[in-house]
């Protein structure tokens, strides 16, 4: 046994339990919290093999969504969690990340620092239809929130409809099926009251 | 497209949202919460790949202990965290757990339900290499929790060597170098006082 591979691994591990605390501009259905990065990051897994047959192209690798999804958001262990429709706060979020991409990551062995910072680019390229499947899965699901929960947090920051019609467009490059249902859904929350005008 | 199927779909994912409410009987490393189900989930699917070296079989289906990993809690949105060293709380788990699997994965479409139910049973029952893998790292996920906070759960619930080794020995079925890792931990654990003799 590697015994100094495992540790690294384990390591790794218990530092990522660190992705339980990044709270999220999105709250539960429940109402009673705000939801943090590993409980999203969970609810879209699920997605992943739920949904996969509404994904734009069918051969896709749903293996590797899976692990992109998982790991998409451990940056903001370091970086915090960018609410995406806070344009300020946008700035410089990207190199933040990558910083703290290279800090997370290394912690691992090479090969497997190297896989993970590769998932984690192509998931922000958004190029492969992998990537676009799970960039899907990444709107939807704050979407289905949002919804069920009357859109208290749209409320509370002030969105209208035309920021979440944008905001959630790319669920198209990834999943039309999902887009043209999302898109009803954001419809009819704006005639619910749910979203402003 | 079916309506029907992607309305039962989004209503399943809607309710799973539940799992972030179930408190578990571990805590985070930064101790200052306890741990829910669907947080422990997302640890755990992270580590079926990072892992996934160790386990005892090399030709198991990763994507399957994914998906198992996954969903294997759901169940305990209607029949609770049942404290695996609670013999009491244990008498009529299984009844609980399977009547919940009935009402909740029967809002899925019918082929889903079915996959959603044999995938539950295939980790429950830890017959295949990948339920056995599953178990394992369903093992290790919360003893590196306990270790990492110097066993403050243990001590609150008056936990001993024997129990953690007894209930933890079934990571050597899924994954043998992982037990040697973590049986070394627990006697670690004792030396340093975050565990009973």
């Amino acid at each position: 046994m590697d015994t100094e591979r495992l540790e690294r691994q384990i390591r790794f591990i218990v530092e990522i339990d660190r992705l339980k605390q990044v709270v999220r501009q999105t709250i539960l259905t429940d109402r009673t919290r705000q939801e943090n990065d590993a409980e999203h990051s969970w609810h879209m897994a699920v997605m992943v093999f739920l949904l996969s047959e509404y994904a734009n192209e069918n051969q896709i690798d749903l293996f590797r969504v899976m692990k992109m999804v998982l790991i998409h958001d451990l940056v903001e262990i370091d970086a915090g969690d960018t609410y995406c429709y806070d344009e300020h706060g946008r700035q410089g979020q990207r190199e933040r990340e990558e910083k703290a991409a290279r800090r997370i990551f290394s912690i691992l062995p090479v090969d497997q620092a190297a896989e993970m910072t590769d998932l984690w680019h192509e998931f922000e390229d958004r190029i492969t239809p992998e990537a676009r499947f799970a960039a899907a899965l990444d709107r939807l699901q704050p979407l289905l929130n949002n919804y069920t929960t009357e859109g208290v947090m749209w409320q509370k920051n002030g969105i209208h409809r035309e920021q979440v019609l944008e905001r959630n467009n790319v669920i198209d490059d990834g999943a039309a099926v999902l887009w043209q249902y999302a898109e009803s859904m954001i419809h009819d929350a704006v005639e619910k009251g749910y979203l402003a005008e």
